[in-house]
């Protein structure tokens, strides 16, 4: 199949996402920020009425009571959805994605990606297979200056790296929510909807992606210490992690749920023989530059002196704040590029985290549990 | 007339905002944001060509060459738009806004309000004899904290106001910028576009409003200092300004826009008997609330105990930041709120800037000028 | 005259600086700091008992119950006082001066000079009549990154001087303490003690000799607006000054000892037209240069590209944080320095505020209450 | 042996700190600051031109060419030292700290506290077995926020303890700059001076004891990553650790001297059952309180509602910075009152760090270089 889609906005359905939902609204706007793609479809809810509700919430043209049935008659229509968003629990993950490659329909899926490492193997080969787009929503890559610090380090600005903190603490969890009716709270702590980990899978995962994003680099091996601080909780909700590089690099990677007062603090320092730099998602638009010897730098967003990519990933002039919502739709923005060109017959360019960086987190994920399940001891990430 | 909006986005239309323009770019993010609007039609640039390439690069359904004959046109459309965007020089804000006026469509204005005190007397006079919603976009009302601020100030948390200092210095001017083609500085900097004020007219009116916004105090005279230090230009190009507000409290006024290094750096300082607060729009989710002898508070956007018209202008969780979009969506999400009620035959409920925040920055121009040409000595607002 | 200081630290008397004065205390450290002087007599308190006793808790070697007395009798003893420390009201600075000036002792006085502008000008004739060290302790100059940011406007790094902001806001007399026994506010807001101005003498004089010392530009005329919010107090507690520059710089200056929750806020910005410049005394080892187009620059306390006179102020590596007492120090540093150059004929080197820095605020004093009283009135400053 | 102290400033005498070694000085000023003892003697070079060129600069009255000498001559004296300052490289630490206790003298000493951990079970033993006060610089726990957080913690205010995060990292050492006669490089980079470990002995330990301060908790197993990044280097110049405490809390560590642009950024962060705090000593007179649905509070320096202990170590005014120096001094202002104590027949009263933290630093260095060698695996802190 191929859709004529130069001269006018993709039309996008999204699963799951429904009221209540924080991060279905996030796709939404961010799918639809640029003015590239407006959602028209969903199957927003496994609750019929709550599923068609948020349809109407949202003015959506088409509301379905399941995801299957939304993308056999989305694939049929003539004025069907061109990408599907999926913003449901981890365990639909990839049987959402799967059944609408099958019908040929793009996929921007939420993180992790799978259920398991075995499903992520399989989502691999699938989108493999396919000559579809598929984009996988590690957000905080989009952040103008964390792609300046990635290109910065591409540069060679930093020399070879030697060390690397990261870091994604949060607090809301610190209290046994899940018990008390909180739905979010509720699906991320039942390792039948979330998977083997619960802080690590979450948010860890984006600790490992933006670690690897910016310095290029993979991990070796890790020696992960996983924690549950809330009795009855059944899976982590803390984690320490000494980390080893490719490169011979060491690192640090922590990641908690039960941090008092944190809200949502991602950030990464990165050394090297040459400089340093370091960010914070808190305060996105600003990335210190530090060489030795020499004023730190405060790079900022949309500056004359940041990479083409970077700059690429701002729509304002500088010191108008650009957050979270413009970092999610950069994914999109360059996505939706994508399948733009994908239905042209033109090359995919990329630029967004893939199927790839899906598989690495799920690897992540398998190993730092193993690790710790072993008393914290050193794993392989690639045995 | 009146409309079956319930059910569906509303439409807008937008008059300027073609290729290039930055404010134009806003308006239409800042008006879907929240999905509920979209903007189908436009006369984007009085260049016809220029306009029909803006319309179709924002897949817009209808293109104009004039704003009049957009105004007539989509009046007598059964699906014409809702309300219009006005998004042009200073001088046309005005014309525009009647012409859309006496068609009955509902507006929403970037600032100045106006050209003169006099349009903008006019046009208050044109909206109080309409049943239609007038919105102008002093737009940094719309960020949380700001709200939060007021509303501090509003439950008696500082005390009664006795010291305020406001700023909004940027670089961008600090060159001859508008004599080497850069249209954004081109008519900023030209009387017969930009009217009788430089830099007091386009940012220092938004200094103005915000400190009366937080305060819900009016400046009841001033002593204004302007300079224009770059050779040629004709504007004021910086300003510096002591306050007298009605209530007794003392101020400082400055804007700049050849303060070297300075982005967008709008903040704003409310010092009262009981306690003090701090703003700065470059990291606009805290909100420094300080009492005497107490450890200084970090108010953060979303958080719980924001006040409820804080949290209402917020649609993410604490540390997710929410930037300069966000906060101009707030001003749409209000004002559409209202059209959609004045259509229902309900009460509007505000909220946002009115025709009453243009008259007072027209005013403040006015008499900021007046002040300086006379030597920069005290000038009666209420004169 | 002549002593031979060349083998040993300088010995050193105190004036004022009793049991309960910070600023005393203060002198003490300062001078003491770099193992270059000893306090080793004092004339602590007018209380004769008061007196004793703090010169015991310091083990001075004597104390006298008159600071005249202590004059006379130290300039007789052959291990007399080299140096004497003026710690005491406003109104006795000059006396002070004038006593131990005509017995051959060198000064390190607090300030401003003198209690009128007529005594400065006494002050001024006398020390340079003498052949004796004047050292008036305008101690935020002492800051490493202040001589950094008046190296970098001198090198030309910012341009020529456009715009300055000064501020200096502190809380600690927001409630009418000099009523309830404050031993500190009640000299201050004494007009017999403090002399014409409240705030605007006490740190009003330190944000006027902060901008000229890092400017290099004088204050060619200023208008006023001084306020004394608390009921009952006789000295205003509160001043916004426009200044404009001897260069057609403009200036802001804000002086508040009522800024509800503000502690010791002193801070300037400078912008040229090349580059701007940042600094808080509050984290004063930081100093933020700012290029246009370039990233901003953080530069810190003894940094290798700090300037030959900033690095002489410092005394530790980087990252090491030197504060208020390091930098006060710093002007008794450079004072014995000279005051060892004067004793073995050579020639003053300079570097700390002097006497003519003394009379230059006190000339502000009197030039900002001119103006206030006339109604917040431009006044020149060389009137 | 008993002194009169009463009266008068307390002598104390140096070893080590001659000409270029920072701390030597760090010891004088911070001994001296306030005005409680003067150094007046010692041996602070083994090149004995070197030691009396830096007796002359400090105006001591007493040079000797060895330690040994000057503990017995000094021991002989009636105006001898009361207590010696101990600035050598490690492996002098204890036996300098033996022949000045074996002679009565009290001891205030660098750390790490000896060479070895059989020296310090050994310096325990002996100074037990005194009557004299051993105070050891673990000088950060010095700084009023540091012992704000301590209280915090005491007082329950952040609940169980569940989460630390201890960071120092610098970049002095990140080129081999003990190849090019930098002699502080030099002797940290040499086993037979420095001891087993060189990065996590010189600035681990402080983390260690800061941490152990803060929580009052011990650790009580360590993983730890030590690396060397320099080539040619022989001890550690970065290490990473994960960190078990005594009630069940899991920690991180990370020390570097390696750390590109990173001048001396020590910081803590702890997060309990009910709050977490964050410290960081470049910026030491801010202390971040959190609490999860709260505004953040920021506790600053001599602040009325900081504790009793926090205040007793500040001594000037809110909003006056209190640096490095000023945190030094409070180890001495404790140590030299409780030598006060001591030879008037009083009960020491402690506050500061002691030789059990001495002994617990060797403790660390011994077990994290242990772990390291093992492949950074698991070891038990009491094993």
């Amino acid at each position: 199949m191929s859709r004529d889609v130069a001269h006018r906005r993709l039309r996008a359905g999204i699963v799951g996402g429904g009221k209540g939902s924080l991060i279905g609204a996030v796709h939404r706007v961010a799918a639809e920020l640029d003015g590239q793609a407006d959602v028209v479809a969903g199957a927003m809810s496994t609750d019929p009425r709550r599923a068609a509700e948020s349809a109407q919430a949202w003015f959506l043209d088409r509301s379905y009571a399941s995801y299957e049935e939304m993308a056999r008659q989305e694939a049929a229509r003539p004025d069907g959805i061109d990408f599907v968003i999926i913003a449901t629990p981890n365990h639909l993950h990839y049987p959402v994605a799967k059944a609408f490659l099958q019908q040929g329909i793009h996929v921007i899926s939420d993180k992790p990606m799978s259920f398991s490492l075995q499903e992520a193997r399989e989502e691999v080969e699938l989108v493999e297979k396919s000559n579809l787009i598929f984009a996988l929503t590690h957000n905080y890559t989009g952040y103008p200056m964390v792609r300046q610090a990635r290109d910065l380090v591409r540069s060679g600005a930093l020399g070879s790296i030697r060390k690397v903190i990261v870091e994604y603490i949060q607090d809301w969890l610190m209290e046994p929510q899940e018990q008390s009716g909180n739905k979010q709270a509720a699906w991320r702590t039942d390792p039948s909807k979330s998977g083997i980990a619960g802080c690590v899978g979450d948010i860890g995962t984006h600790a490992e992606n933006l670690l690897e994003f910016i310095t290029g680099l993979k991990i070796a091996s890790l020696s992960a210490d996983l924690s549950t601080f809330i009795p009855g909780r059944q899976l982590d909700d803390d984690a320490n992690m000494l980390l080893r590089l490719e490169n011979g690099a060491k690192g640090l990677l922590t990641c908690s749920q039960i941090a008092a007062g944190e809200e949502n603090n991602l950030s990464i320092r990165v050394y090297g023989s040459r400089a340093g730099l370091e960010w914070h998602q808190m305060e996105p638009n600003s990335l210190l530059f530090k060489q030795p010897g020499q004023p730190a730098q405060i790079h900022r967003t949309n500056a004359p002196y940041t990479s083409e990519s970077s700059q690429a990933a701002t729509r304002l002039p500088g010191g108008h704040p650009e957050g979270f919502y413009e970092a999610f739709a950069n994914i999109y923005k360059q996505a939706i590029a994508d399948i733009r060109r994908v239905e042209s017959g033109e090359k995919p360019l990329g630029g967004y985290p893939t199927v790839y960086d899906g598989l690495r987190g799920m690897h992540f994920i398998t190993k730092a549990v193993e690790s710790s399940q072993k008393g914290a001891t050193w794993v392989n990430m690639n045995d």
